[in-house]
């Protein structure tokens, strides 16, 4: 198909859809940043988008809200099922409500494709932070992979910042490759422990542990509260053999109960720590932007694919080095200096 | 510059530069594959470089020698520095070559920024190898990253193979990325460990155990015997934990001993019963496939980049964009979108 070719079928696309409802993202920015949470809904719906013709708009409307955004505590928060996420988030974002805060929670889970009904589940799992005008929450995008939910999440932290949420939580189930990626996109990062069981046994990796900057053992709680303080000194005496980070902070291991509302002043007070320390120290704007370079490093070169892959043409020359690479009778990085020479002008 | 200028100025290089020895790739592979030791010296200079102006002759050469690659055993051998990698990659080379192999030895320290001076500091390290005619041995290339030393590392497999090395071993240091890196290039992945010691002594990260298809415990003689040993249960036990592996191998735990001369001839079983299942099972093939897709995923984005940075207008755009991530005033995805934009056709 030629360039004309192109413009003119997309001309003919962007006719037929003229009549479905479309979204001015000016309409939406104004609303948006008088804190409305239909139009916060509808512009992650818009970013989460993967249809060609809205990604200018959704472009224009990230625009906008960006000089808005970086005022929010980021908290990503991981665990494995069971451990009490929901739980926790939900008396932990009612408590931060409470003091004045806004809290949005946004989920980050490649292993499920959720639909939107999902949503309902969420707001069941923390039925009385979702009642709240000052809450927020958002299950996880229904993208197809890692990369994409990633993308998605990220952009709408932005958009939950411009929305005047002050505190965002990343929530993500601790299987996998997610927690890595939720580590790339906030602040703070929370790891939820139970008790009586070895890290072994609750499929923690190490290198999970090393994120953490803080862990908390929930159901901290009745018969639970000795095997809970003795899992408190293992975990210590564990986080002890890392070495220190760069941002100077040493990770707190607390106890908790949702059921006893035990331990979360205790960590609002970490929290309060930890912000004062690395704003102080000038950390957490040096690691905004590290990530948000990290990111744009990430993104251009999923650009790149994306592009070979939308381009018919392309595709069809990528496909055939692909076989010629597989085949063993061409060279992986010959092949890609191949490729490149037909794409880039 | 324009294009024409662009074409103009490249011209003008290649005149000038034309007095100097360049080397043609039809003869160069000639040599090669008659087992040439020079000419694979000089072979792996050219696929090192990153001079624009050896590319095509790399690729033309490395085209003519794809067809030839491919019949070697593979094999990663990492441990870290003083468990005594030269002195068994020395003891189990010469015995290889004595059975009728050839064997290259090839290092990947993306740490060291080795000048050519340093091939006699390995051949040193490995002084009887070195001197075998049925042996080649290279040091580590001068690449700024891992991935410039990965890329050579691998396009040098290639050319060791149609040079007729039976047996190529891939060696780096226990430090790091690189032996993720390395695990991506080979066959099989040896792990060399000393005795009496802890793994989280040693340095080792869980990850490198997982990845092992045998671990040898090194220095395993006088002395040493009862903790090596030792060593041996323990690491046994630990390997049980890990679920089996999809090629159906369970690592094997040896020791040996390059003084005594002892456990190399059982290594050498467990690399043939290694070998046989794997052929035999149709692994080895599709692990093949699998490494070369991947590196050719990798290279494309690799090459995306490069283009960008070589491009003197594309590269001003590219930082402005980036200062505007970093200031946070423009997202990262969005930034990403624009740039593509104005360098795709």
């Amino acid at each position: 198909m030629s360039k004309s070719e192109k413009d003119f079928r997309a001309a003919a696309v962007s006719r037929i859809r003229g009549n479905r409802k479309t979204i001015d993202p000016a309409r939406l920015f104004g609303l948006l940043r008088q804190g409305d949470r239909n139009a916060l809904a509808q512009s992650i719906t818009l970013v989460e988008s993967n249809k060609p013709e809205d990604f200018d708009r959704a472009a224009e409307l990230l625009e906008r809200c960006m000089p808005l955004s970086g005022h929010s505590r980021r908290i990503g928060i991981t665990g494995v099922p069971g451990v009490g996420k929901s739980t926790f988030i939900e008396t932990f974002g009612n408590m931060l409500i409470d003091t004045g805060e806004r809290v949005a929670v946004l989920a980050v889970d490649p292993s499920s494709r959720r639909s939107r009904g999902s949503i309902l589940g969420d707001k069941t799992r923390m039925e009385l932070l979702s009642r709240r005008q000052e809450a927020f929450i958002r299950p996880s995008p229904a993208a197809e992979t890692l990369g994409g939910v990633a993308r998605a999440t990220r952009e709408s932290i932005i958009l939950c910042e411009a929305a005047g949420f002050t505190t965002i939580i990343v929530e993500t189930v601790g299987v996998g490759q997610s927690e890595t990626t939720v580590y790339g996109m906030v602040d703070f990062f929370l790891l939820l422990m139970l008790s009586g069981a070895g890290d072994e046994l609750q499929g923690i990796k190490r290198g999970i542990m090393e994120m953490a900057d803080a862990l908390l053992i929930t159901k901290a709680d009745g018969n639970n509260i000795n095997a809970a303080k003795a899992a408190r000194r293992q975990y210590k005496s564990a986080l002890h053999l890392y070495p220190e980070t760069e941002k100077g902070w040493a990770p707190e291991v607390e106890l908790c109960s949702a059921l006893d509302r035990t331990g979360f002043d205790a960590f609002t007070d970490v929290l309060d720590a930890y912000f004062k320390l690395v704003k102080e120290n000038n950390w957490l704007s040096k690691h905004r932007q590290k990530q948000a370079l990290d990111w744009f490093d990430e993104a251009l070169k999923t650009e790149w694919l994306r592009r070979m892959h939308d381009d018919p043409e392309m595709y069809a020359r990528l496909k055939r080095i692909r076989q010629d690479v597989s085949d063993g009778i061409l060279s992986p990085f010959v092949g890609a200096r191949k490729l490149a020479d037909g794409f880039v002008s």
